[in-house]
This record gives structure tokens, C-alpha cells and sequence, in this order.
């Protein structure tokens, strides 16, 4: 048992989530360009290779350079082009082929005055969930953007990339089915004018419940590695495929309410939260006994209150650990900077280093 | 400009809210023992020394081992004792005068069986915060509490530890006083039964709003050292005392609906949130032409969203930065992991080192 809160990730149920995620983009026809944000690992990375994936998405400059650095080299950025860090995409396209998101013509033509080597684009399709990217809708504005692309210096189309983060909303397979289904709609209009160009649509909802992506010619889900609790409730996988727990110290017991105090707090487990049916739910006790009226109730920087049912407070005892599913395992994995197997290995995670600017 | 979400610290800001809160030590003759979980930091927490700091808090025994390895040699770890964490006492207390928080029998039992050297105990007393700690109103607890402390081979009393934590909740200076001034009324108490024991108070809005602390011997506030936004909220400070702050790439601005995504999300400004009049707040941009219309809407990994009103909208530039007071400055120097000053220094985090376990 350690005794601080420790981060355990089961390789066995990472594997087999890899492998159907794989499995079902070669059946599908699609490219799987898995995202890379919610592990941020040269170690897990490593076993995407075993499954023949070559091409990878991140979330962040910083991200990309980490997994180039593992001899990565085909990179996407899922995220808008940022005009102040052209040096990092310069240093970065001499050794890689990377492509990154745009939404405006504008930072297409300040970039490419900035640019020294060929850097890809996708145009970021919003299909309404309202963050970020131009709707299909507006085809003129996605013409001249495209048409800005391919007369600069150094950039190139590289597709589309439409990320239906609303499935979030959803409760239900049925709810993520119809979300991500109406996404891919959209997009129908994209493979009709520009067939050439590839489509990339990546969510862990969408690509955990559909088997057959439409005018998707590529996927980029990411947080289905691990999964956690916030996706059981979304309705895209059950618990027994979540992929990592925290190992928590039970610290005091208050009899007079059914409380349980652990060490395991928001610099932990982060302060995300997910509505499960009347309560607000803090992490998941993964317990055998596992009931409804227990849930991690409340955090504060390293307090975690868990409030029990009567059988699980009796069961739980004062200097052993309890084990907790994260409710976002991106952020949870984010802060722990590294991950334990239950044979004793450590493997590594991107901020399991210096400083984060 | 840096082209990265970057926290940024105002060193004499931060001196000056050291220097306000350790004179009102001095006249409410109160010994000051800082909480140094706010900012992490070797680097400023040796800004404390200049004010003839001594005994600090901290907030794990993580913590506790960094700051003792710059010598701090008085430190006490305001968490109740994890039994499975023995070893770890056992090492510090070797070379400190280390004390820690208990609230049950029980734990100062398995605690000291284990323990080869001497550790100080607060007893946790709860002011109907209601997250841990015995209330005064249970008064043969804690007086069994104590014998067993005193009976003990290793422990020995340290006295009362008491956090109102129930002062967040509060909005104005006038609500921080009632509920301080309602939890210091409970202390009295202990006063009267062990008039020998130090009792430490310790939160940033009583500290900030109150300037004597009745039945309190000791205090220590941490937050103040940076103060945040919520902290304007619950009426601790004004903006102008907020030590901290981001400084965040401004990547698109969408002009249908007057919002800006800029580089800086959950993973740099963490979750944390505050309700201002009607809406939930992640950040709240510092301009000149500060306006209520204009604050972070949401943050997912790596995005936030501002919703500005027209003016400040128009304002903004792709390519130029924006800057930001978090919400929670300890989550948010949590994240980042080291402070920049104006003049180019880099000072340190506890966290700009490997692993979080």
C-alpha cells in the first residue's frame, strides 16, 4: 500500500482498449491518428505502435515536441494555429511532417510570413458545440480559407477537423449515437466539394459508440486509453474497460455522518465533476461492494471527503487505502505525472519534468 | 511576449502582502506561522525570512520535506496524520520540530507505534466547517484526546489547530467577520480548559478582515501571499493586491458572438470557478478597461473562452497576449509550476520536479 495518493494505470485493460478502438478503424476504412493528450506518455505511446498506428494528434505545442522526441513524426496539433510560436513550428517541420488547426485567413497569411518550412492545416469544422471553427454553413469562408492555404509559402491543406466535443452532454449510447450521427451529417457536404482532402473527426463518445464514420476518412479519439467515469456516465464504455485509478489513504472516519477522510485532493484528482443522478461526484470509489450512495463527495487542495453508505463506511478502515476511478482521467493523469502498475514499474508522463510555460 | 500560457508573479505585490499580514501579527501579538501551500516555492517562501518568519505550514508531508531541505526547521503539516505515511515522520522529525493534526484516538495509537521520534499533534478542531476535526462542543473528546496524547510514548500536544473554511462561502468583508468572529467565540472555550496550548487560526479572509484574533496564539492564512479572484469576490482584498497572474496567447476571436479563444485552459488555470453576479467565472482578464461583461466563459484542456463585451473585444489581437488573475491561485501555481517576474527570473515550484506520488 502506498502511502500517498498514487496513480495506477492496468496495462492488460489499456491494451484491449487500443486494440478495439484499432480494430474498428481497419474495419471501418478510417486512418486512426489516436489523440495522445489524455496519456501524455512516451511509455503508452509506445504501445500504439504495437497496433501500427504512425500518425498522432496532441493538444499542445509542448505535447508535440515531447512525443517528436520519441521519434513520432507524423504530428497533428488539434489545435488553432498560435502566430507567436513560429519558431517552435519551424524547429519542429525540419524534423516532422506536423500539421496544426485553422479557423481564419488572417493567421494563415501572419503565420506563412513567420513560416521556414511546410507546415500542414486542417480547417477546424465547428460542428455546433460552439468552441472553436468555422460551421459548414458558411462554405464561402471555408473556400477563401482554403484557397489563402494553398497560395501561401509554406502552408498545405492537410483536411478537416471537426471535434463534437457536445457529445459530452450526452447520458446515453443512444444520445452519443444521435449527437455524433447529426456531426457527421454535416460533414457530408465537405467529402461532396473537396473529395481529395481528408476528414478528421475525433471524440471518444462518437468513436466508443459508432462503427462506421461516414464521410470521416480519418479518427482521433483520445481519452478511450484509459476512459473513466465522466465516460461511463456519457454512456461510452462500462467500468470494468476504465484503465486507471488513484490509490487513496484513508486518513479519519466520522461516524456521525458516514464520511470518510482521504488524502486525495484537487491536486490530485483535479476539481472536475460529474452530475450522477442527484449528486455531484467528486471520483468513483471502485470498490466490489460498489453502491450508489458512495461517492468522493468534495475536494479541497488535498482533502477528499467521501460520503458512504452505512455497509461501505463499516468496511473501510483508517490506515488502508481505498481505490477511486477519476471522474476526467486527462486532468487527473495531467497532475500525477506518472503512472504506477501493480508489478511496481513507473511509467513516464510529459510533466514528470520542468515547469509548464 | 511569451508564446506559451506563462504565470507571472509581482514580487512586490507579494512583499507587500507579507509585509501587511506579518505587522498585523505582530500588533494582535499572534505568532505568525505562514501557509506556504499557496506557493510551493523555496524561492518565496525565503521572502519570509526577511520578516523574521520561523514556523511555517504546510499542507503534506511532501511539502514538508521540500521546505525542510531549504531549512525550515519548524514546520507543521496542517493535515490529519496518514498512519501509512510513519517513515516519512520518522526521517523529518530526525531534523525538525515537526507537528501534524489529529482527531481521533485512534490514529495517535497506530501512529505511535510506529514513530522512533518526537511529533507534535494539533488537535483538529472543526468550527462547523464540517470538513474534519472535532467540534469544541464534544469537550470529553477532547480531553480523552489529549490524555492520550500525553500518554503516549513519541506524541506530544501541540495544541488546537482550527481552519474556518466556511469564510469562502462569504461575500463581503462583513460576512468574512461574522462567521471569523463566530469561530474564534469557539476557541474560547479552549482558552478557559488549557490556557497553556497554543490555538493557531488560520484561513486568508479572517486573517485579511480581522485585526485581533481573540482566544488565537498563532496564525496561518497562505492564499494571501498571492490572494486570487476569488478572493476579491469573498472581500478579502482588492485587484490591485493580487500578486499573481497569467499571461495567455490570444489565438482567434470569433466576432459573431464577442469571444476569444486563447491558449489556456484546465490544465494551467485548473478547474476552479467563482460565481460574480450572474455568471461562472474561470479567470478574469486584467485590463485597464476592466469591464464585468468580460471573463473566461469555460476552459477545456487546453482552450479558454472569453466573453467580452464589444469594447474589449475589439481591443484584442491575434498574435498579442492577454493577461489573467486566476480564480484559485494555489490550484493555478499548482499547474504551472514555476513564476516568472517582469525582469526575466524564473523562480521555483515544488513542482518543477519528478512525479506527484
Amino acid at each position: 500500500m502506498q502511502p500517498f495518493p498514487t496513480l495506477y494505470v492496468d496495462l492488460e485493460v489499456v491494451q484491449s482498449n487500443i486494440a478495439r478502438m484499432s480494430e474498428k478503424a481497419k474495419k471501418a476504412g478510417v486512418e486512426f491518428r489516436p489523440h495522445f493528450k489524455t496519456h501524455q506518455s512516451k511509455d503508452i505511446g509506445r504501445i500504439f505502435r504495437e497496433f501500427g498506428v504512425t500518425g498522432i494528434t496532441v493538444s499542445s505545442i509542448k505535447m508535440a515536441e515531447y512525443f517528436l522526441s520519441d521519434g513520432w513524426d507524423d504530428i497533428t496539433i488539434a489545435f488553432p494555429a498560435n502566430v507567436l510560436a513560429h519558431k517552435s513550428y519551424n524547429d519542429m517541420c525540419k524534423k516532422a511532417s506536423l500539421k496544426t488547426l485553422v479557423i481564419s485567413e488572417e493567421v494563415v497569411k501572419k503565420l506563412d510570413q513567420k513560416l521556414e518550412h511546410d507546415l500542414g492545416l486542417y480547417i477546424e469544422i465547428d460542428p455546433d458545440y460552439g468552441r472553436s471553427g468555422v460551421p459548414v454553413s458558411e462554405m464561402n469562408r471555408i473556400r477563401t480559407l482554403l484557397k489563402v492555404i494553398e497560395e501561401s509559402e509554406h502552408c498545405y491543406p492537410a483536411g478537416f477537423y471537426c471535434h463534437a466535443g457536445h457529445t459530452y452532454k450526452a447520458r446515453s449510447r443512444g444520445e452519443v449515437e444521435k449527437i455524433s450521427r447529426e456531426a457527421l451529417q454535416k460533414l457530408e457536404v465537405l467529402k461532396e466539394h473537396f473529395p481529395k482532402l481528408p476528414v478528421c473527426f475525433g471524440d471518444t463518445p462518437s468513436c466508443s459508440v459508432l462503427d462506421e464514420f461516414g464521410p470521416a476518412t480519418q479518427i482521433s479519439p483520445g481519452n478511450f486509453v484509459f476512459y473513466d467515469w465522466m465516460q461511463v456516465q456519457i454512456g461510452s464504455c462500462s467500468p470494468n474497460e476504465i484503465g486507471i485509478y488513484m490509490e487513496c489513504p484513508v486518513i479519519e472516519k466520522f461516524s456521525d455522518r458516514n464520511q470518510v477522510l482521504i488524502h486525495g485532493g484537487a491536486v490530485h484528482f483535479s476539481k472536475d465533476s460529474v452530475q450522477v443522478d442527484d449528486y455531484l461526484s467528486y471520483g468513483e470509489p471502485m470498490l466490489k461492494y460498489l453502491s450508489e450512495e458512495t461517492y468522493v463527495k468534495s475536494l479541497s487542495q488535498e482533502h477528499g471527503i467521501i460520503q458512504c453508505s452505512s455497509y461501505v463506511f463499516n468496511k473501510l478502515n483508517v490506515g488502508e487505502t481505498i481505490q477511486i476511478f477519476p471522474i476526467h482521467s486527462c486532468l487527473t493523469a495531467d497532475l500525477m505525472r506518472e503512472y504506477h502498475t501493480k508489478d511496481g514499474q513507473v511509467l513516464d508522463h510529459m510533466n514528470g519534468q520542468q515547469g509548464n510555460s
